[in-house]
């Protein structure tokens, strides 16, 4: 069952304490498609400029990535720039140039309107929702959202959350979204406004997922290396929706196993500049992977 | 199987955003203490002064905490104030008066001196050492220490550290003891050290122990309200020290679910301040949040 994302494509210059790369393939949507693409096929929606190289694409189409969706405008490809200290957790901005991303308006081809699992990546709110009504019964609706859009466009934010089945966030976004520094009353606060689940990021500790009536927590991988953080919620949000929609089954049980499956993605992610790692990638590491986290957290019941 | 633990009975003047007591009951002997009490007897070695009440000995001592060793010295009790904001994981000292715990020398009892398990709760290392020359030949030696004893007596602690099982600290303290920033390379660093397991502590993202062969990651346990975070580190070590000395059972397996004991208990102790969460708990409560731990943290393996 393939997926549609809408989100952005990008040029990436990073630097962190390891190294430094410019003008890197990166962009929400490319993570998440990259990502989703071991699971299960993915349509994305997005739009680059003219300077968008035929290599990238091709990278993405033999991945099983369909990309009559991706827009070429005139103009350059969006670029941001930014910098990691030896606190992974932290990106500080550099320098961002929306280019032809400022005016994209997102066109969902027609072959993609019955998509049953959606993820809308993080953009203006007001776009996701005109995704949304663009596609017809989806399953399945997921979605991202940043700092900026929860203090600008709260009003469009809160319409969009009412028609979302899973919300992405990170823990502070969630904070802040909430108005709430406790977390399990800002997850009530949140699933109040439309979201079945809540899937909080929280980086190097994993993630913590609130739904009506359960919690569920995943640790982070513990790595020895962390090299460059950029896309590792893209990454697991492709790995967890790309599980879903393969498995087609939205079972309790299935969403926690498709949270480790984000997370192991994300995991492999980190270890490398862009998506380098992903490229190389055999999904046999992702199961032995999935095996390592089992063990990991895994302890006995008592009676 | 009891377990002697050497460390500081004191009074602790809080601020929280949610509350302000004075003088209370605190140190880190006596929430170890109430908390392994729930598992097996106890025999606390510390210090008080003049003024410490017979109603805090005897509420220990209803407790099963044996106070032989508990030194009555003239003058006064070990004092601490502190104050948390909004970010329940950081105190800020506000006054400290070692009082009768600035020459605080332990002797153990006689009877104390074959002591199977030995927790060291967070004193200077040269005292930590001192008790371990007393003690006869302990199963297990679990201790504690922070940042002002790792940069200012680095040299008596790694000599602590070369006698002991399992070093129970939180983050910072392991990044800045291995100095190193990737956790799970400081912990090869610590390991290097002498300790067979090394328990991080890691405030409301929960635990994760690194030994030899395997890393276990527990959740922390999502509270609704964090009333005051005093005392978290050592009631997990008193649950977690107490259910191992209650078993005599140092399998991995064992080990693994001492550690979501010692969640369980800071996880009820951080409810109220001072120890009067715990002074209400029933083992029953615990047992029954040890099994939402268990469905918190659970996930299906894959085949």
């Amino acid at each position: 069952m393939s997926i549609l994302v809408v989100g952005s494509v990008a040029f990436d210059s990073i630097e962190t304490p390891f190294g430094q790369v410019d003008e890197v393939l990166g962009g929400s949507a490319t993570y998440f498609s990259t990502s989703a693409s071991f699971f299960t096929d993915v349509n994305l929606v997005a739009v680059v400029g003219e300077d968008f190289p035929d290599e990238h694409r091709e990278m993405l189409a033999g991945r099983g990535v369909d990309l009559s969706g991706l827009q070429t405008s005139p103009g350059q490809t969006f670029r941001w720039k930014g910098r990691y200290g030896f606190d992974l957790n932290e990106a500080h901005t550099l320098d961002t140039q929306l280019n032809v991303f400022e005016s994209f308006s997102p066109e969902i081809p027609e072959s993609y309107k019955n998509a049953e699992y959606v993820f809308l990546a993080n953009i203006d709110p007001e776009l996701q929702l005109e995704v949304l009504q663009q596609v017809e019964k989806p399953k399945l609706i997921a979605c991202d959202t940043m700092n900026f859009w929860i203090e600008g466009k709260r009003e469009a934010l809160v319409k969009t959350l009412a028609h979302v089945d899973v919300l992405v966030i990170n823990e502070g976004e969630a904070r802040q979204l909430a108005d709430q520094p406790n977390l399990r009353k800002a997850a009530q606060t949140i699933l109040a406004l439309g979201p079945k689940s809540l899937v909080i990021k929280r980086g190097e500790y994993g993630v913590i997922m609130f739904s009506e009536h359960s919690i569920f927590s995943a640790p982070a991988y513990p790595l020895e290396e962390v090299f460059d953080p950029t896309g590792a919620g893209d990454t697991f949000a492709g790995g967890f929706i790309g599980y879903l929609a393969s498995t087609r089954n939205l079972s309790e049980a299935n969403i926690r196993q498709a949270i480790v499956f984000g997370s192991v993605m994300a995991s492999f992610n980190v270890e490398s500049f862009s998506l380098d790692r992903l490229k190389t990638l055999e999904y046999k590491e992702i199961e032995d992977r999935f095996r390592e986290m089992k063990l990991l957290s895994d302890f006995e019941p008592i009676n």
